[in-house]
C-alpha cells in the first residue's frame, strides 16, 4: 500500500471526436500535465485516443497501455468473451488503483465522452469508492457527425433516438420509424442490416453516413450510396421539427 | 455592400454546458480572438452563453445582443409566436450577413451544442449560401448532466431516447417505457406532467433530476423528491446494458 496520506485521482478524460482542438480546455490541461496516462487499444493498433494526444504528452510521462484481450475473435454472446473482458478490466483497475494509492494522479485517455458507450465505465465502476475518480465529459462523435453534415439534428420538439446497429433488424426498423431524429452507432459489419432496416422504415433517402467524424479521413455521403463502412462511422437522420 | 473581396465568416460556436473550461480549445481560441460577438438573450437577462465567456472577450470587442421578442408571453401554438420569431431571426441574420459581407468575422455564442436544439440553427439556415458559416460542436448539457450523476448513461447495446418534456403525457410515457436510457430536456413548467408520465411507465424510482449542470448552482437529486425545476434542468434514466 501507500505511505502517503493523500491518494491520487484517476481522471477519466473524454477527448472528444478526434480533432485535438475539439478537446475541452480542462481535458487539454490534464493531458499536457499528466505524469501517468493510460489508454485502451486493440492488439497491434495504437488506439484512437492515444493518436489524438500525439505531441501533447510530457517527455517524462509514464504510459500504461491497456490492450484488449479479445475484440472480434470471440462472439459477444459467448460467456468466454465477458469472462475475458471482466478479468482484463479488473487487472487494469487494480493497476490504476495502486498508482492512485501511491499518490499518483493518472489520466485515462477516452475517445468521445467517457459515460456514453465508453470503455472507461468498466474501470469507473471498479475504482469508485476505492480511490478518487473524476470524469471529464466531452464532445461526442455524434455531435461532430451531425455538424459535419451541415444540418441540425434536432429542432423544436423533435425526439432523438440513439441506437446501436447491433440490434436485431426488426427492432431497428421499428425504432427508426418511430423517431424524428436518429443516430446509429457501431456500424461496421452491421451496415447491410441497418440499410435494410432503414429502408423498411421508409427513410433510406433521409439517411446520411459519416465516416471518421473529426478525423483527417472524414467523409459524408448519402447512406444509400454506401456499401461498406468503417467501425468509426455514424448514420443519422435529421429531425424536421418546428422552425420559425 | 462591401468593397472587400473576401467576406468574413460567421462562426456558430458551441460553448458547452456552462463551465468555461468545458469549452473546446477551438471555441476558447475563437472567443478570445473575436472582434465581433453576438448572443441571444431574453429581455432583462444577460443570457447563459454570454455569462460563460465573462472575462474572456477582447477589450475592444463589438457586441451584438440579440433579444428574443417573445418567450412565454405568447403560447407556442399561436401563429403570432412563429411570426414574431421569424422576423426576429431574419433581422439578426441580416445584421450578421452585413458584418460578414463587410469582411468581419463574427462569433455567435451558443449554449451547449449549436445543432442540438439550439437557436443558432435559425440563423444558420438563413445565412448558409450567402456568407461563409462554420459551426463548432460542443459538449451537450446532457453529457454534463449524466457525468454529474456519477453513472454512465449507456452501456453495450442500450438505446437512448432524448425527448422534450413538452410532448403530450401519453407519448412521453410510451417512449419512456420503450427505451433503455432516457434524457428529457425542456423541463421547467412540464415537471409535474413528466413525473406522471415516468410513473405511468413504472420508472420513477430510476429517474434523476439534474439542475443547472456544470454551473455553480448544480444539484442532483432523485426525481421523486423534486417538486419544481428550473428551465436549465435535465431528467435522466441510466441504461443498464451489458457490462462485463
Amino acid at each position: 500500500m501507500s505511505t502517503r496520506a493523500t491518494p491520487g485521482t484517476v481522471h477519466g478524460v473524454g477527448l472528444g471526436p478526434g480533432a485535438a482542438d475539439l478537446m475541452s480546455v480542462r481535458a487539454d490541461r490534464l493531458v499536457r500535465g499528466a505524469s501517468h496516462v493510460a489508454c485502451f487499444h486493440k492488439r497491434g493498433k495504437q488506439g484512437q485516443a492515444r493518436r489524438i494526444v500525439e505531441g501533447m504528452l510530457r517527455a517524462d510521462v509514464v504510459e500504461f497501455p491497456m490492450e484488449y484481450p479479445v475484440t472480434t475473435e470471440i462472439p459477444l454472446s459467448d460467456p468466454a468473451y465477458a469472462q475475458a473482458l471482466a478479468g482484463f478490466y479488473a487487472d487494469c483497475a487494480a493497476h490504476l488503483r495502486r498508482l492512485a494509492e501511491g499518490g499518483e494522479d493518472v489520466v485515462v485517455l477516452c475517445e468521445g465522452d467517457p459515460f456514453f458507450y465508453g470503455s472507461f465505465m468498466h474501470l469507473y465502476t471498479r475504482l469508485s469508492g476505492a480511490v478518487p475518480v473524476q470524469v471529464v465529459p466531452a464532445i461526442t462523435g455524434m455531435s461532430e457527425a451531425w455538424t459535419a453534415t451541415g444540418a441540425p439534428i434536432t429542432w423544436g420538439d423533435d425526439v432523438l433516438t440513439v441506437a446501436p446497429a447491433t440490434l436485431p433488424a426488426d427492432e431497428l426498423a421499428r425504432r427508426i420509424k418511430d423517431t424524428d431524429a436518429l443516430v446509429v452507432m457501431k456500424i461496421g459489419g452491421n451496415l447491410a442490416k441497418l440499410k435494410t432496416a432503414i429502408e423498411a422504415a421508409g427513410r433510406l433517402h433521409q439517411a446520411w453516413l459519416v465516416e471518421y467524424a473529426a478525423m483527417p479521413e472524414q467523409r459524408v455521403m448519402p447512406l444509400a450510396d454506401a456499401d461498406t463502412a468503417p467501425y468509426f462511422s455514424i448514420v443519422l437522420i435529421h429531425g424536421q421539427g418546428r422552425r420559425p
